[in-house]
């Protein structure tokens, strides 16, 4: 059976299962406060030097998304985000448990404009204190459909932000498909863009833990407390500080960005050189084939995939490449696709 | 100037002033288990014969459905409600703050239908825990635009809430104009229908108040805890138990609503009559006529009234009738409406 | 039956009642925005003409402490209270509902003092993030036991407070039997003191409600907000509004209190005269005789009270006075006072 | 310099670190529903084979403690824990952060006692809805003094819970020391006992990670739920089944309990023998002298440890052994503290 369900499926890149091994053996401060921890944070500091900026280490996305919201927010502001936000839907009500409503806008391609940001301040702000404050834009970059924002965007959505007094926060789950796109910008535009982003982990390369980046100053006073509370402190905080080394002292981290979105744009270039219509065009390791019936199940007999959605009689599907995925794997799936794409 | 803004802005009917004055003297028990409370409890109790319900009283309505959904869902467990409703947009994100997502879904003329419902719980269903999982819709009636749940269509959610496991509970913010617009039901068929639902008592004549009825028996132990946790036991409970005595003993909470729906009627007919759009055809004492920007600024010197919703050039605005409204100044109304209707 | 259960179980001053009948017939804006509330304000204000502070009416009592708390306090931040604190033990954990957690600390007569409040603080910051950070202390004035803060235990609770950079809020309950306890401050000077607090209506001759006072400008921002999400504002503000006016505009909010601690100083003097223990010398119009179980059950046959604690045979009960209680009242318990003192 | 500051400062056991480089290139199945966690739960459901129970697993401590209390609590319901548990003073208030009460009682040796718990619950049913409603019982065993609850402890504790239906969770994040400090009683035993617990493997041998373990099959529907909403699921949950098979599958989990247990035993005794006091007689890894400052500076100097507690002029420190712990760290620790010894 193929694997393309997701891009944490397979293990961690060798380095890291290396760099444990060698920290194993060391007697480590807890919770964080050790040395790997920092070097790990001089090294993605090192990524954005334009920038003062706090980093933090937390186990997964919804934690990030979590502490970086519950950081933020009075008890009577809320965060807009786009419908296929992963707060919106993935996530479980976390965000609503924290006390904190979503308010969530249609998405265009996955993104939010500051065409919608508008709107809904406005309308918000009409009925004053019946309705909650809008307070935070909640991005995905990349989104949940593969595309990215583009430098352009980053700028308009910021201004729109700064023009109202919203915060913007950013999960960057897959972060490292995003910077290896093509975009003109880098790690190192994010914190004047962002209030705070997270920068993921677990589907980079590594274990598990995603980085938190605190840029707005009065963000960041107490940000441990935050943590703390949200469980999102493990005692041995090394595990994720040597993660992040190995990801970013030789660049993993985008080495692994860049095979992905290869392997994914080959299959997507694929599908549709072979009659496929596509959800979207992705620009990332997400790709969205839009299936028949007979398709899916012949294909479903071979490969491993998540199904998207049902519309009709069509199903749309994703594919997705990570950095254990081989140009042998793509391959044997383009042949799959190529008969599938003869059933009908 | 001319008062069609709301339903709250003029006082309560004179029974109300009169029992409080009377009670004023006595000393009552406390918190709501007065003989007062007792007694309006068994007027209530004798408009549902049928059903064995237990009744409380909390002051205004965001109370009511705070304590109605606080009291029911567990923390992972969500409510269902249309994008008109109160719990979405005009309680300041209350429902969220007591840590539970409100699931948005189209409205169809401010009502919930069994197939959103279904769509809904299914979309939900097909992710399991990475989703809330849905356990309640919550409806008003009449809706936020005036329209009323028919017999029918009460029965069909309430055995699609059955069938879906989840619970039904009602917003009655307005419960009596419902009850006087001509449906084939009575306070005596809500509780067969809804596990929980408010009664309100601000905009049917009292100075403040809302009952709620508890009628699945797995929801009503430790009720008062719900309701002290929610600061909703005043003092002096019998404040609330003698206005509600006086509303239901003498039938005023019928008699003050057809007095409204009445005039409300003659308001839509007439606006129907001289060439006006409606937004809808409300059925009870809220009217949505469309207005271009002349007409506005004109009935806007002589009536106060809200407006709803902008729409491109036009604007449509709420008229509201209330107990207090006298044929009179609904006669004058007609006489701007005319006038207006002639500025085009 | 003699009625010194409470001090709410009786009825208004008639003046409340005829204010209310006199507004009931004019229309008034909603939800707080009335000319009554504004104009209760300013008399409110004229009482504290040195600060400049936001002042805001709400329902009753657990509603003002969540309020106060909710607008002020991060997610990780904590309010240090005394054991014996309003918002400890009897507001059904509605503080920690908002998320935040209560840290009790000894009472002293139901006081806090700077030395708590420091040990507290240190306790605390040692473990950092481990720990809720104390943010906020809470006092009740008169406390509970009914006793009274002096001058400078307010100036050097304020001076602590300030030095640790915590808010300093005063639960005011019964603040009217306070300022008529023959303190040597007044109204005018809480607001250098505490960076908010409330003043009771319930307890102090109205129907129901609490003013609010917010004297730190960082906490005024959006007040509204907090009171909407806590359904603090009722439809019909303006009832607040005409009882606040009515307290202040003629004084019957001090003279009330000076009646009723004239009435509770007689009884517990009376009670040190005759022999009986007192849980505490209090000081306002609440009185803790402690009874054998004989005395008790003779008492509790022709007088209605509370029972305050049990310690192992003694009963210690609370015996209060209101604004309704008359010297005959009193009269007529010291009578049965005496022989119950003789039971033993 | 020596640690003796925690369990956690040293790393896993090698039979870990060689699981998770051979399940590194496996394709695992998301958020613990691998085949690796499978085989954990059974491994872990041998040791309690009478017993029907829920088992998951999550990555740290206080989310294990939210995830048990989060999931069995209505809004008014509390736990109650004594003063020295985790919940009560060493997550940041997190459990407040649901929005539950902690009601805090004395401990005894660390301990709860029935009679506190009945104490307690009298003392709260008495003024009904006025409190919270308590619902639970939260113990630590070992508890944060490194005592262990006896057989006919626990035996007691249940049966009071039962009595006055309370739920009893146990935090066992030190379990494995309970279980070998020669108790009669075994992991077979707790589920009879306990509504639900946890088993820690953090201080035990692995990386990271908590076993929950859920008895009670009214608190079983749903849990996935209660996780992901706590972000307690993470993608490669493998990670914690590996961890907890190399830990149960050979008992490593029970042999390294053994061989801290006897390091701090020898250190114990070794205190006892030259004089020194100790705060309680632990019967685990956890040891408490108590040092003039003299004593404590001296130490300082050659070994690293946390301060328990300060009392007047004395230090009470804590020295705890971990899996890694040799016999000639402790011999040498030894040599100092019998060096400290004669300093006064």
């Amino acid at each position: 059976m193929l694997n393309f369900r997701n891009d944490y499926g397979a293990g961690c890149i060798p380095e890291i299962l290396e760099e444990i091994k060698n920290n194993n053996n060391i007697v480590h401060t807890g919770y964080g406060l050790d040395e790997q921890c920092e070097k790990a944070k001089e090294v993605i500091h090192s990524k954005m030097p334009d920038n003062d900026v706090d980093i933090y280490f937390v186990q997964e996305g919804t934690q990030a998304n979590i502490v970086m919201i519950r950081c933020a927010l009075k008890s009577y502001e809320a965060v807009i985000a786009p419908d296929t936000g992963h707060i919106v839907r993935h996530e479980t009500g976390a965000i609503e448990a924290t006390g904190h409503k979503v308010i969530i806008v249609p998405n265009h391609d996955g993104k939010i404009t500051p065409d919608e940001v508008q709107k809904t301040y406005e309308s918000h702000m009409i009925d004053s204190e019946k309705c909650v404050l809008p307070k935070m834009v909640y991005i995905s970059n990349c989104t949940e459909l593969g595309t990215v924002y583009k430098r352009e965007e980053l700028e308009a959505l910021h201004a729109k932000c700064q023009e109202l007094g919203l915060y913007l926060i950013m999960d960057g789950d897959r972060m490292n498909t995003v910077l290896m796109s093509g975009v003109d910008y880098t790690l190192n535009d994010l914190p004047k863009w962002c209030d705070m982003f997270s920068i993921g982990g677990t589907k980079a390369g590594a274990l598990f833990g995603e980085a938190v980046i605190v840029s707005n100053p009065e963000l960041k006073p107490n940000f441990r407390y935050v943590l703390r509370q949200s469980a999102a402190l493990i005692a041995r905080g090394w595990l994720l500080g040597v993660q992040f080394r190995a990801l970013f002292e030789n660049d993993a981290f985008y080495k692994n960005a860049a095979h992905e979105i290869e392997l994914a744009q080959q299959i997507q270039s694929f599908l549709h050189d072979n009659g496929y219509s596509l959800l979207i065009r992705s620009e990332t390791n997400l790709v969205f084939p839009v299936l028949t019936k007979e398709q899916f199940e012949y294909l479903a007999e071979y490969v491993d995939f998540d199904v998207w959605e049902k519309r009709d009689d069509m199903l749309i599907i994703r594919l997705v490449t990570s950095w254990s995925t081989t140009q042998e794997e793509v391959d044997q799936l383009c042949t799959y696709l190529k008969k599938a794409s003869e059933l009908v």
